[in-house]
């Protein structure tokens, strides 16, 4: 239900993947109004669960949580809490999805906060930030989590063998940075795979595995980049003649930016996982249309096919035997 | 002698700002190096200082000002203290700049820390991000003072009238952010000014006048927008045809990216203030060229004829006198 095009995109996205996908899908919500969008003949491995509220997209996500009980976030994860599916996937208000797997899956043992990891399209096959915007007020110490957590997305689904974390910082030397960055670059040194601070520049110039920020700074960067894209997309665009013979002179130019909208389209990759709990949530764009809700299910299937936070809850063990 | 193409591109651009200023030009730095550069017969108005030693780009700013008591950057702040210069530019070691103006000429009475203010294109003029780079460990109320400088340049030297003042921030309702942006927000709404967050991609499609937050986030935009921006105009120029005769198809693409890569170019915008200080320092990208320095000290001299320091000085003594 949630989404600026929900429900209509989110259940088209998902009658595209239930053909694609090896268990049964849940679609979680207001049962009419998913029949009216779907019709009433859903295909063998797609069922409804009724959910009679709704949090929409503007709501403080606790009150919202609080006041309704019934509402299909908090429907969802319940039914991840008692084993009747293995992962949600959300496009609405992404606070009250993080809030609402907060409290009913909570923190694997050994992490304080979770994380949500974006990838980030670049020259070189994109990078995983990580904290994207679970955690606006997180500690030096977690940072060193949202590497842990971060490493093990890029592995299992990404397929980035023995991935590499830097922080993301404001000068490459080690000295570089405020306090907190300090305080994180000393605690991540501590970590074989840690390879020291990017700048906000370089990111998008050469290969990178994971990229750790604070969740404020992760939504800067997400953001920025967003708007700078479009930006300069657009500025492009509004130059090119709309009628005439001339028009015809800026074809070839058609040609040359299709891949890279398709580069720069967060609909391609899927959704971001909500990392660090005792269940899988995948938070789309709020902005998802069909195509991004099924790429979501998608790689939220190869998640869980690949044991995603049985892997993130054995690092956290590990780390903890190891004294960390 | 500061920055990546210096003496030669900082004499250059000296030399090609010194016909429109209205004062006389100290060129501060090795004397024989200078004169290799410019030639022994310099313009009227154009005179060189001599200093000894040179901070490099990479030093720690506060040991290297220690050890070298006869740099450039220390005889041209020491100048603008005595009066012998109204202002200093500098391509150099931002770091060293910053620290060398804050022991030199200290903080306007009632101002805690400086703040860079560096233009940022957009669609509509561009906009003021202010800190962008001068204290990373800064407290919710200095944004108060970076706002309160922020306007002073945006009307002088930009010529906007009331300047407005957005807080970056992660969501644009009152309640959103972090701890650090939160207070922020409730201190910068007790100003008739403060009209609210901007979100990170919000800044590029609407007028701004001065946007303010912390230097950490605003590194972090400054090199995010420089990364996607290059990202984006190169992966266009590496997609159009280098030879033969599909080349010419493409010309009419060239036309279209010349004025966009003029929008972004930052050596049009004449360099960054630094703000706050009993002195006014401009700071320039490590990488300018000629033009860019030119552009920084005509840009400065006109925040000199429009008495920047000193209504930066009178607004903070009214603020004072108001009890904030």
């Amino acid at each position: 239900m949630g989404g600026d095009h929900a429900p209509e995109a989110v259940v088209a996205g998902a009658l595209q993947a239930a053909p694609l996908l090896h268990k049964k899908l849940l679609l979680v919500g207001r049962t009419e109004e998913i029949e009216r969008v779907a019709g009433c003949q859903l295909p063998e491995n797609v069922e409804i669960v009724h959910a009679s509220e709704v949090i929409e997209m503007h709501e403080g996500p606790v009150e919202a949580l609080r006041r309704k009980r019934d509402s299909s976030l908090s429907v969802a994860a319940g039914l991840v809490k008692e084993g009747r599916a293995c992962a949600m996937v959300s496009a609405g208000n992404t606070g009250a999805a993080t809030a609402v797997s907060l409290i009913t899956w909570r923190q694997v043992r050994g992490v304080r906060r979770p994380a949500i990891a974006s990838h980030i399209p670049s020259k070189h096959g994109g990078f995983l930030l990580i904290d994207a915007g679970a955690s606006p007020d997180a500690d030096p110490r977690d940072l060193v989590d949202f590497a842990v957590m971060g490493r093990a997305y890029a592995q299992l689904v990404l397929g980035r063998e023995q991935p590499k974390v830097h922080l993301l910082n404001i000068g490459e030397e080690d000295s570089k940075g405020n306090a907190f960055a300090k305080e994180a670059h000393g605690l991540l040194k501590e970590n074989p795979w840690f390879s020291g601070n990017v700048e906000g520049k370089d990111v998008f110039q050469q290969r990178y595995d994971v990229v750790v920020c604070d969740a404020f700074v992760g939504n800067i960067v997400l953001k920025t980049g967003e708007g700078v894209a479009e930006f300069i997309l657009n500025s492009i665009k509004d130059q090119v003649p709309k009628t005439g013979v001339a028009r015809l002179m800026y074809l070839p130019l058609r040609r040359l930016m299709a891949p890279l909208r398709k580069l720069l389209d967060y609909s391609e990759h899927g959704g971001s996982p909500l990392l660090g709990l005792n269940g899988l949530c995948t938070i789309c764009h709020g902005r998802s249309d069909a195509k991004a809700i099924r790429n979501a299910l998608l790689a939220t299937q190869t998640a869980v096919e690949h044991g995603l936070v049985d892997c993130i809850r054995s690092s956290f063990a590990d780390r903890q035997e190891n004294g960390r």
